[in-house]
């Protein structure tokens, strides 16, 4: 018998691994962080510190959100039913402008982050402001992030200049060379908020560390328009002149694509990350995601921001991706639940480049899993748990989370973050936005 | 200081009447099952048997279902990913004509009602089979229904011919006359299904006890196409040149309209009961919605049965209705979080003829209503209650449940009902099932 820290026993296993092991009464071991073994719990071997009854509970790779901008919890709510100029121009900038700041970013950053461990998110690509302290709050909270300070023309909240910005990017990724959970993306905007010269700084500087670089791309088609008419080509051509797309790309959205836009995605190799919700709210259009994923593409789901969603559930982002893509293709066998949820967990990983370390569970692999509770009316009956993660859960039902081995929640409490204290602290800035609303009318 | 049964204090109030009233701070006084009083909590003047904190929660209308087939419950996740007709010949008709017992649909109701009620719904509009078993529980449970038998030109589990159906339901029109919670509602399951003269019949009953009458109309393009090649005429057509559609009417689905079709909804003042997430994973099609909306149609929403969805969650069916006409249309103001939230309460209730009983909270109603725990992630920040209920809520934050006065879920716990034995029974049901399913690979 071999002694593990954590052992999981008499759960339903579900690996998202390439041989789609799944153990209806399956056990996991966990040591050092990493899971050491895993199989049915007739083969288990080991004893442990600490046991978890998986009893009636789903064992699943936690999940992964390719694309949000976590500070923007604190804007959820504050602006609705508008398309995305409308939204970005009149209520979001003059938003940020005002309460961009880092005690406010870091706020609005631990709301987020307590709102996707909750609902099972052990990774997330972020682009906001202030990036050192999205990665500060990250590691408090043991969360596993790409973080990306967001880069565009005229001065941010954190950043007076693009260029500023970029030496903040490469700083980033020297600091945090050696932290376990915080990879950098570097993350010019969109083609349409940032010039030439700095995709081309971010791309470059993005290779000097092999890091991702990630960008908004294609997202509506007035941005696809705008392009046609100044450039003569799409965003996606445009992007692919300057040489900047190819296997570290991860570019969000891709909504309006041309036949030669997806070829150049497939060639490139580059990553499409999908945001069914924020494209059906700001009705920016259905990204043609079968079609993408038939052909090749590694297309991963995203949250986008609260504010334009309104929230940060993966599971209810799968759930829209699936029912969205079937409706628009006039096939109810688009995006089937087991394409979904590889998305939504292994691919979303490949795409972030820790495909190696998190996003199945296998041996070796670090230990990023949640735990199902499947005790809930609307998870009853059970016939297969593919189709219960995209098609019957909400997220609520999210039980434990584990993140490198260390248990973030347990039995639906946080074991080390104040949950409370986060929900008040917004609370204090949301007094503050109110009345800057009001007085704003 | 009046005495009353119940007083729900310090609630931030969205009455959803004509108003629009909305008390941040607000009380709600029930007396016999009835609203007597409700505003401001520095108004109050009563004093109760049962006081209610409201802190921190949203109190509002109970949501009203339009259409669902609750005993369906017992199939969710039994088959997916498969368009209408392969996934009901192939997988779902066999089910039910192997498993479509008194028993079996007794506890598929069972566990369809305590979902639905877990998620804030107070009301649902039914058509199955052994509708006197789904209206027992549903009076045993204490919820409204509107309950209809399922009536189709091929005998069902329940009934040998259409003509014993039609009788069936007149006996329960008869049994529920007095009943607070139980209308009937006259189910011929569909026009492709029934033949004309069960569909004039059904009509004609309806009409003898003022009863409505509840139909599948233009679900899918299949049925559309089948209606313009054997009768020269959409199915809308063909039932208005039956003389069955009007005000008591209401069309599940209706996804392929023309505009003709859509002046006769108009002109007859039918209701349309919207399904979007069915719709979508059966890949239906997309309701012209916002449209009806705005001609003047009355539009409720609706979740279908579980087992096309896969859940009865009103709360998402109102994100998933607002999304989906916003990035349909193109126009991200269409299906406004306002107007869905009034499709899930008031306009429901109107069109299921309850509206001058519940749907709202105004003074003389009946006290069907919930209360929601604002103290979540993904609730914070609170800026606007419309906005939080169609785009951050998922039904998992409903605390408290009140249906004609009478409390049955308080601070997540059911009162009277026993949960775990629900979901119990239908485990045992699930086995059988799964055994059924085995034996036909």
């Amino acid at each position: 018998m071999t002694e593990v820290d954590i052992l999981i026993k008499g759960a339903k296993v579900l690996a998202i691994d390439k041989a789609e092991n799944y153990f209806e009464d399956g056990f996991v071991a966990i040591k050092n962080g990493k899971i050491i073994d895993l199989g049915p719990t007739e083969k288990n071997t080991y004893i442990a510190k600490e046991t978890i009854d998986g009893y009636n509970k789903l064992c699943m790779p936690g999940l992964i959100n390719t694309h949000t901008h976590a500070g923007m919890t604190l804007y959820r709510g504050a602006a609705d039913d508008l398309p995305l100029m409308a939204w970005l121009n009149d209520h979001i900038w003059p938003l940020e402008a005002r309460f961009g700041t880092e005690s406010s970013v870091k706020a609005g950053t631990e709301l987020a982050l307590v709102e996707m461990l909750r609902s099972g998110t052990t990774t997330f690509c972020d682009m906001y402001f202030f990036a050192e302290v999205v990665g500060d709050v990250a590691k408090d909270f043991g969360m596993r992030a790409v973080i990306g300070e967001g880069l565009i023309d005229f001065a941010t909240p954190s950043m007076k200049t693009p260029d500023e910005g970029l030496k903040q990017m490469s700083m980033l990724a020297e600091k945090w060379r050696n932290e376990p959970l915080l990879p950098v993306a570097f993350s010019p905007h969109a083609p349409y908020s940032c010039n030439q010269d700095i995709i081309e700084k971010a791309k470059n500087r993005a290779d000097d560390v092999n890091a991702l670089f990630h960008i908004h791309l294609s997202e509506t088609k007035g941005e696809l328009d705008q392009f046609l008419n100044e450039h003569k080509k799409s965003p996606v051509k445009y992007l692919d002149d300057l040489g900047v797309l190819d296997k570290n790309t991860i570019a969000a959205h891709c909504v309006h694509l041309s036949d030669e836009d997806m070829a150049i995605i497939l060639e490139r190799d580059m990553a499409v990350s999908h945001n069914p919700q924020s494209n059906m709210k700001i009705s920016s259009g259905i990204a043609p995601i079968d079609k993408l994923v038939k052909m090749g593409v590694r297309v991963g789901i995203a949250t986008d921001g609260a504010s334009s969603n309104n929230k940060l559930n993966m599971f209810e982002e799968m759930n829209f991706a699936s029912k969205l893509q079937k409706v628009s293709t006039c096939d109810a066998t688009a995006l089937d639940a087991k394409t979904s949820v590889r998305m939504g967990t292994s691919i979303g990983a490949d795409i972030l480049k820790i495909g190696d370390t998190c996003g199945s569970l296998e041996k070796g692999k670090d230990a990023d899993m949640i735990l199902i509770d499947l005790d809930k009316p609307q998870l009853t009956p059970f016939y297969n748990p593919y189709s219960h993660i995209i098609y019957s859960m909400n997220g609520s039902e999210v039980d434990t989370v584990i993140i490198r081995g260390k248990v973030i929640m347990e039995k639906g409490i946080f074991k080390t973050i104040d949950e409370k204290e986060v929900i008040h602290k917004v609370r204090k800035i949301e007094k503050e936005i109110r009345s800057f609303q009001a007085s704003r009318k």
